[in-house]
């Protein structure tokens, strides 16, 4: 896939550490690139030559106007996330409707609006279930749990289209996510190479339908 | 823990097909018994001796005022739940989110505000990711995967409570919740053999952490 020819891409969660990652590798492509922040969005559309397209992915009306400006897909990244600390025995119910709607329903939205080319590649962001399975990120773990979960059934659904989900587990990369929590963990990846590793995976010639960036 | 005194225990969705043959089988404990249909709770907590504690517990303040009702529990079942296809291309955000407080968020509020003694265990039914993750129920599936997920985080923070969360994997049991379906599939489990399986694993001195009922 790599090289080949350009593709139409679209970013979401474009502004984050992650996503404004990939926008700077993939540069060169048509680029798409969604999120929240419209000042840093438009910079960042300037700086790779893509377009710029805010939008709030947890509003179902946003998502769909999104995937209908952005058209036929050659590839997906939802690089859409949040994090907090919750522990079970005082969670407040906003603070979890906030991780569900980032991690997981920005991405359903996602896939049941994008148009997609044949042999189209999704990607997702999920976990590595031994890191957020843990204390005070059982409502972290939850978003993500949910979007692996999903994902793993939409594979099959979206086999019949042509298109690839791909599902990527990195270990702690050094973003802006981290900021509620206090700044990344030592050790944590650098976002660039975060996203190499990534693109080696998910642009091969047969994409894996689970890319495990080990820690 | 059987047979050695009378516990109490709090079994949610109770006028559901595994919650009536729980409460069927404890009956001699100390037995609160909750569910959204008033009548059938009522008749069933005649049949058992029990009490008869109506709420939605997708609604916290339901679930917070259950919790004080129900006191110091020994054992807690959450036999809440309910099922809805929904191919990813025409998911609606109400039936995500109806599947998503059945499954999830009623947990999340039960785990939150429940009263435990030393020693008491709480079991929550999650999926065989095989059975779930299939074409049609990724939404089903996401509330399972947030369920497990928040399961794994929250089982450690309850440790320093002393209390043991079970996490309860079945076959397809032949239950209400197929209803909208069509009904259960070939070879469901009866409810009272489900039952005889989760209360043989969870009673025994040593409760496991996932108790993966074999199909």
């Amino acid at each position: 896939m790599k090289g080949e020819r350009t593709m139409r891409i679209l970013i979401s969660g474009a502004t984050g550490g992650l996503g404004r990652a990939l926008a700077r590798a993939l540069k060169g492509h048509q680029l798409l690139l969604s999120g929240r922040r419209m000042g840093e969005l438009q910079a960042l559309a300037e700086e790779v030559a893509g377009k710029a397209l805010p939008a709030n992915l947890t509003d179902e009306l946003e998502a769909k106007a999104l995937c209908e400006e952005a058209g036929e897909l050659d590839l997906l990244f939802h690089a859409v996330g949040s994090a907090a600390r919750a522990p079970v025995r005082e969670v407040e119910r906003e603070a979890v409707e906030r991780l569900l709607g980032d991690h997981f329903l920005s991405a359903l939205f996602l896939l049941k609006h994008a148009r997609f080319r044949p042999g189209a590649r999704a990607v997702f962001f999920g976990a590595y279930p031994r890191y957020v399975q843990v204390s005070g990120f059982a409502a972290y773990a939850a978003a993500k749990g949910a979007l692996e979960w999903y994902l793993e059934a939409a594979r099959k659904e979206f086999r019949k289209e042509g298109v690839h989900l791909v599902l990527v587990r990195l270990p702690a990369v050094a973003t802006g996510l981290w900021a509620p929590l206090g700044g990344p963990p030592r050790g944590a990846l650098p976002p660039e190479e975060a996203v190499r590793l990534v693109l080696e995976g998910v642009l091969g010639e047969r994409p894996p339908e689970i890319l495990e960036v080990q820690p």
